[in-house]
């Protein structure tokens, strides 16, 4: 009968910031003596910078060897496993197929890394079935969900994956919440605080999130997501008007990532875009930089899993539970299943609308004219009192229909002449 | 390097009832062809029932005999690995033991066999190393803590995990929130509806959770709880009162299991109580039959899982992830490690007491007099208006005192004349 066998690890990490200190302070200090005694042995004994000189906010041990050359890595045989926190995509690609080819376990954190080259990645696998892959750190920083969907759902049909997988935006949109603020207001303090870069994009317009909701759509689904193509509509067009309709609605806008079945299980639907969701909804219970991912399943019904997405010491957490387990040769595969699917982006559900417009006669009746022309049966009207008749803000909630159905819809509306712009579209949990 | 060797898996099953019946249709039937393409060489060749020709509502295959004998699975040698799923500790621990004596594998739903006869258990397993035993089932039915506490917190250190672990009482305290019913009303309709049984004691007076805690201790701190020891205060005292008073703290009443350390990290408690939940919690939003499991640790801060605690699907699905775990050879120690601990039932926390008397003058003088001659600094005094003088409640919260402290308080209580009788006292979470 098979029992695991521990296999010592002498690890070459790839890259000294944040999480990298992080991981080698857990491995190294706080944790070392642990780590031993349940069998994991394991041993970072070179580690990987651009400049060797630069002080580091952590302390070095003097079995390791600070190199610049990813040569004085990958080429030591003696090194069996590479654990590479550069972030970035060309030098990591280089580094990380290196590390295959040469027959390194590899554990990385890196979700852009993934997901652009994950055909890529498990074909290179394949040809080493001898390498351990794993990438706990990728997606949600600390919480362990790349664990749970590689293990927990085989007699299971998971039907949807969705949550909030950015911290930074997470933390706006709580802001935006609690306090009224607007976009731009609570933008200027995420920067200012250093949750939000300078360049904002990757996480206002969700771009982060579709590198992550694709990685989580290969183990829920086993789909091979072409990232590029995943629809993604960030918060920047959000408002502190949205919020208070949310909230008549009793409910908050989060960004989400979503991978779920139609109805009858043949297609795939993938995108990224803020979410009107209910404040009885667990993840509209997570508030400022947590992270959530939500699991609806056949047998389990609904599971959730929430905490940090990000930070030195969640991920570094994650990426050490991966160590370990390669160490004490308890692997997982790292990609359940391969399914090709048929993806669909023109899903079905319901659909929260924002219209602003100068007040005029007959605006309700051409919005219900529009949306029958369209097939959208309106579900709910919802408005202020009108305190400035040349900017009025309303909101059409719809019935099911098509996503395409209310963006022309909403097209439709655009070309009213009282309509102030296209009206904002998002989706009802 | 290693890597994990598949092990076909002949399976015999103990128990035909609920969770039984889930894990037969999930291995035999609706997941079949899906875990034979993933390697999971699973079959279930024999069902030992009590009743061989009872109905069941699930229907068997040709390739499987049901037999009432327990000798007719634990002597055949071609069965390498048994589900029990009888329930019940006696008939139960002959089937486990005998089965891990005899090298096969093990997979339980069985919280209370594994609570009462851990160190057994471990020893056992010990003298078999060939065996793998695996019980993600026995606790939160559908959500995978086991497997969280078993793989992602090698390189952390918890310091505290509770949660709702029974949704019998769940059920009902939600009930009482939701609707300001009374505690026997809402006994009775959990009964009519089949949550709670005709004799509740194991549920409302906290026993089950007793037994989860134990394990779920175990699993975090490596502690052997001895199961009878831990300090066990049920729901059967609460009134609708006390969730008047909890709203007025924004908060509600949930029935936890909790281990936690003290604050040097030297001592460990555990204890089953209701305790005072801010709604602002993700404790709080779990309602309903709902289980929850928050964990808070060094690195990763704090962590949540939710999903459902009990019922055919969600529970088969986490008999059905530990079969597949073994049969694809990648099974994780059972207890990731032991550790002796010296256990600290005078624990310290901040606690809500609910005085019941007659109204009289100087009550409230003498509650701080109280209050100070056993150590305890209040916080609060929470009252509504008075509408019967011989019957008044009334709350003092407490700032962080030792539980000795504030029993010794209500203790102090329930002889003054005007006490209706001895306060009941929670924790604030």
């Amino acid at each position: 009968m098979s029992q695991a066998t521990p296999e010592p690890l002498n690890i070459g990490l790839f890259g000294g910031g944040t999480v990298g200190g992080g991981v080698y302070e857990i491995c190294e200090e706080s944790n070392k003596d642990f780590l031993a005694g349940i069998g994991a042995d394991v041993k970072i004994s070179k580690i990987c910078v651009r400049d060797t000189s630069k002080a580091r906010d952590f302390s070095i041990g003097a079995h390791t060897t600070v190199v610049s050359d990813y040569k004085a890595i990958l080429e030591d045989d003696s090194i069996n496993c590479v654990v590479e926190l550069m972030g970035g995509v060309t030098n990591a690609k280089d580094v990380v197929f290196e590390a295959i080819k040469r027959g390194k376990h590899v554990v990385t954190a890196n979700k852009a890394l993934l997901a652009q080259y994950l055909p890529e990645i498990q074909e290179l696998l394949k040809q080493h079935p001898e390498v351990h892959f794993a990438y706990e750190a990728a997606v949600c920083g600390g919480i362990p969900i790349i664990n749970v969907l590689q293990n927990d759902f085989f007699g299971d049909k998971i039907s949807k994956i969705c949550g909030i997988m950015n911290g930074t935006t997470n933390f706006m949109l709580s802001k935006m919440e609690s306090e009224g603020a607007d976009y731009d207001d609570v933008l200027k303090e995420a920067q200012a605080l250093g949750y939000a870069e300078a360049d904002p994009t990757a996480d206002v317009e969700g771009l982060d999130v579709q590198a992550k909701i694709a990685l989580l759509a290969k183990l829920a689904f086993g789909a091979t997501v072409p990232v590029d193509t995943v629809p993604c509509q960030g918060i920047s067009q959000l408002s502190s008007a949205d919020f208070e309709f949310a909230r008549m609605m009793r409910s908050t806008i989060k960004l989400l990532g979503t991978a779920m079945l139609n109805a009858d299980g043949s297609k795939l639907s993938v995108f990224v875009s803020p979410v009107v969701v209910p404040l009885t909804s667990p993840i509209a219970g997570a508030r400022g930089a947590g992270n959530i991912v939500v699991v609806n399943s056949r047998n389990v019904d609904t599971t959730s899993y929430s905490g940090p997405g990000a930070g030195r010491f969640p991920t570094a957490n994650s990426v050490v539970s991966d160590i370990v387990r390669i160490a004490r040769g308890m692997a997982t595969p790292p990609f359940p299943y391969d399914k090709d699917w048929t993806f669909e982006t023109d899903f079905t559900g319901e659909f929260y609308t924002r219209i602003t417009c100068k007040d005029a006669l007959g605006i309700i009746k051409r919005v219900g004219e529009l949306a029958e022309e369209n097939g959208v049966s309106i579900h709910a009207i919802l408005q202020n009192p009108i305190e400035d008749r040349d900017n009025v803000d309303f909101v059409v909630t719809t019935e099911p229909c098509r996503l395409s159905q209310v963006e022309s819809f909403c097209s439709s509306i655009a070309k009213e002449r009282w309509a102030k712009n296209k009206p904002l579209c998002m989706s009802l949990l």
